[in-house]
């Protein structure tokens, strides 16, 4: 799934050409139409995901999308609307691995203000070990801790929410988490 | 805040009208553009917010805006680009309240699917009881449990909300909860 942030020069409403300013009781600048009225609003983007678990083994997927073409990632991806965070997590397990999952718990919560984004990982119970790469996936497959690609993870969240399970597993009590993530110091 | 859900009509990076179908690869319909070949993408927004809370007492808000003009909510509202999930909660206490807060942990998450919004709201701590409204607020104020105006809540997810806090206060031990809200029956 690919995001879309295209400046607005136009009114997706009535096609014509937008001024950026800030509307009269807001406080932001906005791509505001002054031929039919409409005020474009762009805010961040919801991507939803499960750390789906069989017995001792976790489900992971190798990308065969940019960006991170070829590393590890949970299955995860854009919520769509007219769902709900937890649907759209399950869809997306069953998308990148054909995988049938019960989501449980929301389990990691995190801000990505520089990308725009903010990331809902829930854990899941992998219903079935009979998966398979989906369109967006080379690969797929159960690992147990050992097995974790740790120099092949696609994204910082990934990493986290893997720590943090592992963490949690040890003592039985998952304890959901928050936070931010920045980008990395150069 | 109002948030747009314009149909899509002509492409915002180029002002070609849009065409709607299935992207390749894709399984949902999108606006397309073939002239620039933009994909426009709708996704679910995030209204973020918080119970900021001094004493035994907590801040809320009577609404000056529509949806629910009148009714008393938590601030909140939609995130915006570029912040956090807990930055923009501390924002709209400031906004709406002129309250500062220290954001805490994340607290409830609601789905909303049939209006494709996703709430998120964080307990915090207000550092200083002098509020006073913002422009969409009409009154603010700080209330015990027994001032709650349970009958002129603006939201559902202010009820539950609510209802989580002053039950986890009982014991001390606060529990985040996650889940979905669907429109009442009728």
């Amino acid at each position: 799934m690919i995001t879309c942030n295209a400046v607005i020069n136009y009114c997706s409403a009535c096609g014509s050409p937008v001024t950026h300013r800030i509307p009269e009781g807001d406080s932001l600048a906005r791509a505001v139409c002054d031929t039919c009225g409409t005020i474009h609003y762009v805010n961040p983007k919801i991507v939803v995901g499960c750390l789906p678990v069989f017995g001792d083994r976790i489900l992971m997927c190798k990308r065969a999308i940019e960006p991170r073409y070829g590393l590890w990632t949970l299955p995860a991806g854009f919520m769509e609307i007219n769902e709900s965070a937890a649907e759209g997590a399950a869809r997306e397990a069953l998308e990148e691995a054909n995988a049938n999952v019960e989501i449980e718990d929301l389990y990691t919560v995190y801000s990505i203000p520089h990308i725009s984004q903010v990331y809902m990982m829930f854990r899941a119970r992998l219903l079935d070990p009979d998966v398979s790469p989906g369109v967006e996936s080379l690969e797929v497959k159960l690992v147990t801790e050992e097995e974790i690609p740790w120099d092949q993870l696609a994204f910082a969240m990934v990493k986290r929410t893997l720590n943090h399970f592992l963490e949690d597993r040890r003592t039985g009590i998952f304890v959901p988490r928050f936070g931010d993530i920045h980008p990395p110091q150069r």
